[in-house]
Protein backbone atom coordinates (compact mmCIF):
# COMPACT_ATOMS: atom_id res chain seq x y z
CA UNK A 1 0.00 0.00 0.00
CA UNK A 2 1.41 3.31 -0.72
CA UNK A 3 2.63 4.62 3.16
CA UNK A 4 1.81 8.54 4.00
CA UNK A 5 4.68 10.02 6.22
CA UNK A 6 2.84 10.54 9.36
CA UNK A 7 5.68 12.36 12.15
CA UNK A 8 3.01 11.93 14.92
CA UNK A 9 3.18 8.07 14.62
CA UNK A 10 6.05 7.40 16.41
CA UNK A 11 4.79 9.56 19.18
CA UNK A 12 1.63 7.84 19.50
CA UNK A 13 2.98 4.52 19.59
CA UNK A 14 5.60 5.07 22.30
CA UNK A 15 2.40 6.95 24.45
CA UNK A 16 0.90 3.22 24.02
CA UNK A 17 3.24 0.80 25.53
CA UNK A 18 0.84 -1.66 26.99
CA UNK A 19 -0.60 -2.49 23.29
CA UNK A 20 2.84 -1.88 20.88
CA UNK A 21 5.54 -3.55 23.05
CA UNK A 22 8.87 -1.39 23.42
CA UNK A 23 12.25 -3.30 23.62
CA UNK A 24 10.51 -6.38 22.77
CA UNK A 25 13.45 -8.29 22.49
CA UNK A 26 13.19 -7.84 26.74
CA UNK A 27 10.24 -10.36 25.95
CA UNK A 28 11.59 -13.28 24.21
CA UNK A 29 11.35 -16.35 26.17
CA UNK A 30 9.06 -14.89 28.52
CA UNK A 31 6.04 -13.64 26.68
CA UNK A 32 3.37 -15.63 28.57
CA UNK A 33 4.45 -13.19 31.17
CA UNK A 34 3.81 -10.50 29.41
CA UNK A 35 -0.12 -12.29 28.40
CA UNK A 36 -0.27 -13.43 32.12
CA UNK A 37 -0.91 -17.00 31.14
CA UNK A 38 0.25 -19.92 29.44
CA UNK A 39 -1.94 -19.87 26.30
CA UNK A 40 -0.84 -20.46 22.62
CA UNK A 41 0.94 -17.18 20.65
CA UNK A 42 -0.17 -17.00 17.11
CA UNK A 43 1.61 -14.41 15.17
CA UNK A 44 0.74 -12.44 12.55
CA UNK A 45 3.86 -11.01 9.92
CA UNK A 46 2.70 -8.20 8.03
CA UNK A 47 -0.66 -7.05 10.38
CA UNK A 48 -0.94 -4.15 8.29
CA UNK A 49 -4.09 -2.49 9.55
CA UNK A 50 -4.61 -5.11 12.00
CA UNK A 51 -8.49 -5.98 10.71
CA UNK A 52 -7.05 -9.88 10.67
CA UNK A 53 -5.36 -9.73 13.94
CA UNK A 54 -7.99 -7.88 16.27
CA UNK A 55 -10.90 -9.66 14.72
CA UNK A 56 -8.61 -13.21 15.19
CA UNK A 57 -8.15 -12.22 19.08
CA UNK A 58 -12.03 -11.67 20.15
CA UNK A 59 -13.03 -14.47 18.40
CA UNK A 60 -10.29 -16.39 19.77
CA UNK A 61 -9.85 -15.34 23.69
CA UNK A 62 -8.03 -18.63 24.33
CA UNK A 63 -5.04 -17.60 21.98
CA UNK A 64 -2.79 -14.82 22.35
CA UNK A 65 -1.84 -12.93 19.46
CA UNK A 66 0.84 -10.95 18.38
CA UNK A 67 0.72 -8.68 15.20
CA UNK A 68 4.19 -7.52 13.79
CA UNK A 69 4.34 -4.37 11.44
CA UNK A 70 7.48 -2.25 10.11
CA UNK A 71 5.60 0.62 9.37
CA UNK A 72 4.63 3.05 11.49
CA UNK A 73 1.95 4.74 9.63
CA UNK A 74 0.48 1.72 9.38
CA UNK A 75 0.45 0.31 12.00
CA UNK A 76 -1.18 2.94 14.23
CA UNK A 77 -4.18 2.18 12.73
CA UNK A 78 -3.88 -1.42 14.26
CA UNK A 79 -3.17 0.42 17.27
CA UNK A 80 -6.29 2.27 17.32
CA UNK A 81 -8.46 -0.70 16.53
CA UNK A 82 -6.43 -2.09 19.63
CA UNK A 83 -7.03 1.04 22.09
CA UNK A 84 -10.89 0.56 20.67
CA UNK A 85 -11.43 -3.08 21.57
CA UNK A 86 -9.09 -3.64 24.58
CA UNK A 87 -8.21 -6.59 23.86
CA UNK A 88 -6.10 -8.54 26.72
CA UNK A 89 -4.75 -11.32 24.59
CA UNK A 90 -3.36 -9.37 21.76
CA UNK A 91 -0.21 -7.18 21.74
CA UNK A 92 1.55 -5.62 18.84
CA UNK A 93 5.03 -5.12 17.89
CA UNK A 94 6.56 -2.22 15.37
CA UNK A 95 9.74 -4.38 14.18
CA UNK A 96 10.89 -6.06 10.95
CA UNK A 97 9.23 -9.52 10.58
CA UNK A 98 12.78 -10.63 9.37
CA UNK A 99 14.21 -10.12 12.91
CA UNK A 100 11.83 -12.49 14.87
CA UNK A 101 14.46 -14.34 16.12
CA UNK A 102 15.90 -11.79 18.59
CA UNK A 103 12.27 -11.36 19.73
CA UNK A 104 11.21 -14.92 20.33
CA UNK A 105 12.72 -18.83 21.32
CA UNK A 106 12.10 -21.69 19.40
CA UNK A 107 9.04 -22.79 20.28
CA UNK A 108 7.27 -20.14 21.49
CA UNK A 109 5.30 -18.91 18.79
CA UNK A 110 2.77 -21.91 18.00
CA UNK A 111 0.98 -20.76 14.48
CA UNK A 112 2.28 -18.33 11.99
CA UNK A 113 -0.26 -16.05 9.82
CA UNK A 114 0.89 -14.54 6.75
CA UNK A 115 -1.73 -12.47 4.97
CA UNK A 116 -1.86 -10.43 1.44
CA UNK A 117 2.00 -10.27 1.70
CA UNK A 118 3.64 -8.46 -1.02
CA UNK A 119 3.86 -10.54 -3.67
CA UNK A 120 7.56 -9.64 -4.53
CA UNK A 121 6.56 -10.75 -8.42
CA UNK A 122 10.45 -10.53 -10.50
CA UNK A 123 11.99 -13.53 -9.97
CA UNK A 124 15.19 -11.51 -8.42
CA UNK A 125 13.34 -10.68 -5.61
CA UNK A 126 11.69 -14.00 -4.54
CA UNK A 127 14.42 -13.91 -1.39
CA UNK A 128 12.09 -10.74 -0.21
CA UNK A 129 8.51 -13.00 -0.55
CA UNK A 130 7.59 -13.92 3.62
CA UNK A 131 7.09 -17.41 2.34
CA UNK A 132 10.84 -18.01 0.62
CA UNK A 133 12.99 -20.69 2.16
CA UNK A 134 15.19 -18.31 4.34
CA UNK A 135 11.18 -17.11 5.94
CA UNK A 136 9.94 -20.41 6.77
CA UNK A 137 13.51 -21.28 8.07
CA UNK A 138 13.02 -18.48 10.47
CA UNK A 139 9.07 -19.27 11.08
CA UNK A 140 10.60 -23.21 11.85
CA UNK A 141 13.02 -21.77 14.63
CA UNK A 142 10.13 -20.14 16.57
CA UNK A 143 8.03 -23.07 16.40
CA UNK A 144 7.73 -26.80 18.19
CA UNK A 145 7.93 -29.47 15.67
CA UNK A 146 4.39 -29.45 13.89
CA UNK A 147 3.94 -26.13 13.83
CA UNK A 148 1.87 -24.02 11.01
CA UNK A 149 2.19 -21.67 8.53
CA UNK A 150 -1.83 -20.62 7.42
CA UNK A 151 -1.44 -18.18 4.42
CA UNK A 152 -3.99 -16.26 2.20
CA UNK A 153 -3.19 -13.94 -0.80
CA UNK A 154 -4.93 -12.81 -3.61
CA UNK A 155 -1.89 -13.52 -5.70
CA UNK A 156 -2.02 -16.22 -8.21
CA UNK A 157 2.19 -16.21 -8.49
CA UNK A 158 2.68 -15.75 -4.90
CA UNK A 159 0.06 -18.79 -4.07
CA UNK A 160 1.42 -20.98 -6.95
CA UNK A 161 5.37 -20.22 -5.55
CA UNK A 162 4.25 -20.67 -2.24
CA UNK A 163 3.01 -23.99 -2.47
CA UNK A 164 6.41 -25.14 -4.43
CA UNK A 165 7.95 -23.32 -1.89
CA UNK A 166 6.47 -25.10 1.20
CA UNK A 167 6.81 -28.45 -0.27
CA UNK A 168 10.52 -27.90 -1.36
CA UNK A 169 11.01 -27.18 2.33
CA UNK A 170 9.38 -30.24 3.19
CA UNK A 171 6.20 -29.27 4.98
CA UNK A 172 2.88 -30.88 4.83
CA UNK A 173 0.08 -29.15 3.20
CA UNK A 174 -2.79 -30.11 5.63
CA UNK A 175 -5.62 -26.99 3.59
CA UNK A 176 -5.63 -25.59 0.32
CA UNK A 177 -8.73 -23.30 -1.03
CA UNK A 178 -8.39 -22.24 -4.57
CA UNK A 179 -11.54 -19.73 -4.04
CA UNK A 180 -12.03 -19.44 -0.26
CA UNK A 181 -15.30 -17.08 -0.07
CA UNK A 182 -17.21 -19.49 -2.10
CA UNK A 183 -15.38 -23.15 -0.33
CA UNK A 184 -17.82 -23.05 3.08
CA UNK A 185 -14.92 -22.23 5.43
CA UNK A 186 -15.78 -21.32 8.62
CA UNK A 187 -14.84 -18.96 11.14
CA UNK A 188 -12.39 -16.45 7.97
CA UNK A 189 -11.32 -13.20 9.58
CA UNK A 190 -10.98 -11.17 6.61
CA UNK A 191 -8.33 -8.31 6.17
CA UNK A 192 -9.18 -4.54 4.79
CA UNK A 193 -7.68 -6.10 1.56
CA UNK A 194 -9.51 -8.72 1.55
CA UNK A 195 -12.84 -7.29 1.96
CA UNK A 196 -11.89 -5.14 -0.50
CA UNK A 197 -10.49 -7.16 -3.50
CA UNK A 198 -13.22 -10.01 -2.79
CA UNK A 199 -15.57 -7.61 -3.36
CA UNK A 200 -14.64 -6.47 -6.98
CA UNK A 201 -15.06 -10.16 -7.61
CA UNK A 202 -10.69 -11.53 -7.01
CA UNK A 203 -10.71 -14.80 -5.72
CA UNK A 204 -8.92 -15.49 -2.47
CA UNK A 205 -6.14 -18.47 -2.10
CA UNK A 206 -5.70 -20.13 0.82
CA UNK A 207 -3.77 -22.94 2.74
CA UNK A 208 -2.68 -24.38 5.49
CA UNK A 209 1.19 -26.20 5.71
CA UNK A 210 3.34 -27.76 8.61
CA UNK A 211 6.47 -28.18 9.67
CA UNK A 212 7.43 -31.71 9.72
CA UNK A 213 9.92 -33.64 11.62
CA UNK A 214 14.08 -33.54 10.00
CA UNK A 215 15.02 -37.07 9.42
CA UNK B 1 -18.39 -38.73 -20.37
CA UNK B 2 -21.53 -40.27 -21.50
CA UNK B 3 -20.66 -43.85 -22.58
CA UNK B 4 -22.37 -45.34 -26.25
CA UNK B 5 -22.80 -49.14 -26.39
CA UNK B 6 -20.49 -49.73 -29.62
CA UNK B 7 -21.09 -53.45 -30.25
CA UNK B 8 -18.36 -53.36 -32.72
CA UNK B 9 -16.21 -51.24 -31.38
CA UNK B 10 -14.30 -55.09 -29.63
CA UNK B 11 -14.02 -56.15 -33.22
CA UNK B 12 -12.01 -53.52 -33.85
CA UNK B 13 -9.91 -53.35 -31.37
CA UNK B 14 -8.84 -56.60 -31.80
CA UNK B 15 -8.22 -56.19 -35.72
CA UNK B 16 -5.34 -53.10 -34.45
CA UNK B 17 -3.35 -55.29 -32.40
CA UNK B 18 0.12 -53.45 -33.60
CA UNK B 19 -2.01 -50.50 -32.03
CA UNK B 20 -4.02 -51.72 -29.02
CA UNK B 21 -1.29 -54.14 -27.51
CA UNK B 22 -3.14 -57.61 -26.85
CA UNK B 23 -2.92 -59.47 -23.70
CA UNK B 24 -0.22 -56.57 -22.20
CA UNK B 25 0.92 -58.88 -18.95
CA UNK B 26 3.44 -60.57 -22.02
CA UNK B 27 4.93 -57.23 -22.71
CA UNK B 28 5.89 -56.44 -18.97
CA UNK B 29 9.34 -56.07 -18.48
CA UNK B 30 9.91 -55.98 -22.49
CA UNK B 31 8.55 -52.92 -23.62
CA UNK B 32 11.32 -51.74 -25.13
CA UNK B 33 11.51 -54.72 -27.49
CA UNK B 34 7.55 -53.75 -28.11
CA UNK B 35 8.86 -50.34 -29.18
CA UNK B 36 12.00 -51.33 -30.60
CA UNK B 37 14.29 -48.84 -28.70
CA UNK B 38 15.22 -47.48 -24.93
CA UNK B 39 13.42 -44.57 -25.20
CA UNK B 40 11.90 -43.42 -21.93
CA UNK B 41 8.76 -44.48 -21.78
CA UNK B 42 6.00 -42.14 -20.63
CA UNK B 43 1.78 -43.51 -19.99
CA UNK B 44 -1.31 -41.73 -19.79
CA UNK B 45 -3.93 -43.34 -17.59
CA UNK B 46 -7.18 -42.32 -18.75
CA UNK B 47 -6.38 -41.79 -22.62
CA UNK B 48 -10.07 -41.16 -23.51
CA UNK B 49 -10.27 -40.16 -27.30
CA UNK B 50 -6.49 -39.87 -27.57
CA UNK B 51 -6.02 -36.65 -28.31
CA UNK B 52 -3.13 -35.68 -25.26
CA UNK B 53 -1.01 -38.80 -25.99
CA UNK B 54 -1.30 -38.86 -30.16
CA UNK B 55 -0.15 -34.82 -29.77
CA UNK B 56 2.63 -35.95 -27.52
CA UNK B 57 3.93 -38.33 -29.01
CA UNK B 58 4.05 -36.35 -32.32
CA UNK B 59 5.67 -33.76 -30.66
CA UNK B 60 8.38 -36.06 -28.96
CA UNK B 61 9.34 -38.58 -31.08
CA UNK B 62 12.43 -39.79 -28.82
CA UNK B 63 9.80 -40.64 -26.07
CA UNK B 64 7.53 -43.64 -26.26
CA UNK B 65 4.17 -43.13 -25.52
CA UNK B 66 1.60 -45.67 -23.97
CA UNK B 67 -2.31 -44.11 -23.47
CA UNK B 68 -4.36 -46.72 -20.95
CA UNK B 69 -8.55 -46.42 -21.37
CA UNK B 70 -10.75 -49.10 -20.09
CA UNK B 71 -13.67 -47.83 -22.29
CA UNK B 72 -13.76 -49.80 -25.42
CA UNK B 73 -16.16 -47.33 -26.91
CA UNK B 74 -13.84 -44.45 -25.78
CA UNK B 75 -10.47 -45.96 -26.90
CA UNK B 76 -11.52 -46.55 -30.60
CA UNK B 77 -11.64 -42.82 -31.26
CA UNK B 78 -7.74 -43.02 -30.02
CA UNK B 79 -7.79 -46.08 -32.22
CA UNK B 80 -8.57 -43.98 -35.26
CA UNK B 81 -6.32 -41.49 -34.59
CA UNK B 82 -3.30 -43.58 -34.07
CA UNK B 83 -4.36 -45.19 -37.06
CA UNK B 84 -4.19 -41.89 -39.14
CA UNK B 85 -1.08 -40.61 -37.60
CA UNK B 86 0.63 -43.93 -37.81
CA UNK B 87 3.22 -42.81 -34.81
CA UNK B 88 5.78 -45.72 -34.09
CA UNK B 89 6.38 -44.27 -30.09
CA UNK B 90 2.53 -44.73 -29.46
CA UNK B 91 0.50 -47.78 -28.37
CA UNK B 92 -2.94 -47.78 -26.92
CA UNK B 93 -3.65 -50.47 -23.59
CA UNK B 94 -7.43 -50.98 -23.60
CA UNK B 95 -7.00 -52.70 -19.91
CA UNK B 96 -8.11 -50.80 -16.24
CA UNK B 97 -5.54 -48.21 -14.80
CA UNK B 98 -5.60 -49.88 -11.19
CA UNK B 99 -4.23 -53.10 -12.77
CA UNK B 100 -0.81 -51.22 -13.83
CA UNK B 101 0.98 -53.65 -12.16
CA UNK B 102 0.38 -56.74 -14.11
CA UNK B 103 1.65 -54.93 -17.44
CA UNK B 104 5.09 -52.52 -16.30
CA UNK B 105 7.80 -53.73 -13.99
CA UNK B 106 9.34 -51.76 -11.66
CA UNK B 107 11.50 -48.67 -13.24
CA UNK B 108 9.94 -49.26 -16.59
CA UNK B 109 7.41 -46.18 -16.48
CA UNK B 110 9.40 -42.63 -16.75
CA UNK B 111 6.25 -40.72 -16.31
CA UNK B 112 2.69 -40.81 -15.63
CA UNK B 113 0.30 -37.94 -16.76
CA UNK B 114 -3.43 -37.79 -15.47
CA UNK B 115 -5.19 -35.29 -17.27
CA UNK B 116 -9.36 -34.44 -16.53
CA UNK B 117 -9.40 -37.61 -14.44
CA UNK B 118 -12.96 -37.76 -13.03
CA UNK B 119 -13.04 -35.86 -10.00
CA UNK B 120 -15.46 -38.60 -7.31
CA UNK B 121 -16.52 -35.15 -6.01
CA UNK B 122 -17.94 -37.32 -2.91
CA UNK B 123 -15.81 -37.82 -0.22
CA UNK B 124 -16.48 -41.49 0.52
CA UNK B 125 -15.69 -42.22 -3.50
CA UNK B 126 -12.29 -40.66 -2.91
CA UNK B 127 -10.24 -43.75 -2.90
CA UNK B 128 -11.60 -43.74 -6.85
CA UNK B 129 -9.77 -40.35 -7.85
CA UNK B 130 -6.82 -41.19 -9.83
CA UNK B 131 -4.10 -38.69 -7.63
CA UNK B 132 -5.41 -41.15 -4.23
CA UNK B 133 -2.67 -42.16 -2.55
CA UNK B 134 -3.24 -46.09 -3.32
CA UNK B 135 -2.91 -45.07 -7.07
CA UNK B 136 0.16 -42.71 -6.17
CA UNK B 137 2.01 -46.12 -4.67
CA UNK B 138 1.06 -47.84 -7.87
CA UNK B 139 2.31 -45.20 -10.46
CA UNK B 140 5.47 -45.43 -7.63
CA UNK B 141 5.90 -48.86 -8.47
CA UNK B 142 5.92 -48.62 -11.93
CA UNK B 143 8.71 -45.53 -12.22
CA UNK B 144 12.38 -44.97 -11.19
CA UNK B 145 12.92 -42.92 -8.10
CA UNK B 146 12.11 -39.18 -8.82
CA UNK B 147 9.95 -40.44 -11.62
CA UNK B 148 6.66 -37.64 -12.03
CA UNK B 149 3.42 -37.13 -12.44
CA UNK B 150 2.07 -34.61 -14.40
CA UNK B 151 -1.61 -33.51 -13.86
CA UNK B 152 -4.40 -31.32 -15.14
CA UNK B 153 -7.58 -31.21 -14.80
CA UNK B 154 -10.59 -27.94 -14.30
CA UNK B 155 -12.04 -29.35 -11.36
CA UNK B 156 -11.30 -26.96 -8.66
CA UNK B 157 -11.99 -29.21 -6.12
CA UNK B 158 -10.00 -32.22 -7.57
CA UNK B 159 -6.76 -30.22 -8.06
CA UNK B 160 -7.01 -29.16 -4.27
CA UNK B 161 -7.77 -32.54 -3.34
CA UNK B 162 -4.54 -33.58 -5.37
CA UNK B 163 -2.08 -30.88 -4.28
CA UNK B 164 -2.72 -32.16 -0.51
CA UNK B 165 -2.56 -35.63 -1.95
CA UNK B 166 0.68 -35.31 -3.52
CA UNK B 167 2.19 -33.65 -0.19
CA UNK B 168 0.66 -36.01 1.76
CA UNK B 169 2.59 -38.80 0.15
CA UNK B 170 5.65 -37.39 0.93
CA UNK B 171 5.90 -36.33 -3.16
CA UNK B 172 7.70 -32.81 -4.01
CA UNK B 173 5.66 -30.13 -5.60
CA UNK B 174 8.08 -29.21 -8.45
CA UNK B 175 5.19 -27.09 -10.76
CA UNK B 176 2.03 -25.29 -10.23
CA UNK B 177 -0.24 -23.47 -12.43
CA UNK B 178 -3.57 -22.00 -11.44
CA UNK B 179 -4.75 -20.86 -14.53
CA UNK B 180 -2.40 -22.47 -17.52
CA UNK B 181 -3.86 -21.01 -20.32
CA UNK B 182 -2.72 -17.74 -19.16
CA UNK B 183 0.51 -18.57 -17.63
CA UNK B 184 2.83 -18.20 -20.57
CA UNK B 185 3.64 -22.01 -20.10
CA UNK B 186 4.91 -23.58 -23.66
CA UNK B 187 4.55 -26.77 -25.66
CA UNK B 188 1.05 -27.75 -23.59
CA UNK B 189 -1.04 -30.50 -25.75
CA UNK B 190 -4.46 -30.07 -24.82
CA UNK B 191 -7.05 -32.90 -24.64
CA UNK B 192 -10.48 -32.44 -26.71
CA UNK B 193 -12.12 -31.91 -23.24
CA UNK B 194 -9.28 -28.75 -22.10
CA UNK B 195 -10.13 -27.97 -25.50
CA UNK B 196 -13.77 -27.10 -24.67
CA UNK B 197 -13.89 -26.38 -21.28
CA UNK B 198 -11.56 -23.46 -21.70
CA UNK B 199 -13.01 -22.31 -24.65
CA UNK B 200 -15.74 -21.21 -22.57
CA UNK B 201 -13.56 -19.50 -19.79
CA UNK B 202 -12.89 -22.82 -17.79
CA UNK B 203 -9.59 -22.21 -15.59
CA UNK B 204 -7.50 -25.09 -16.30
CA UNK B 205 -4.68 -26.21 -13.49
CA UNK B 206 -1.75 -28.09 -13.70
CA UNK B 207 0.81 -29.70 -11.61
CA UNK B 208 4.00 -31.63 -11.66
CA UNK B 209 5.31 -34.03 -8.76
CA UNK B 210 8.02 -35.90 -8.11
CA UNK B 211 8.37 -39.27 -5.89
CA UNK B 212 11.19 -38.73 -3.34
CA UNK B 213 13.90 -41.19 -2.16
CA UNK B 214 12.24 -42.90 0.89
CA UNK B 215 13.99 -42.38 3.99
Amino acid sequence: MRLRNKPWAREKIEAHPQYIIPEPEKAKGRWHEVFGNHNPIHIEVGTGKGQFVTGMAKQNPDINYIGIELYESVIITALDRLIEADLPNLKLLNVDGADLLHYFEKGEVGRVYLNFSDPWPKTRHAKRRLTYKSFLNLYESLMPEGGEVHFKTDNQGLFEYSLKSFSEYGMLLTFVSLDLHNSGFEGNVMTEYEEKFSAIGQRIYRSEAKFQPRT
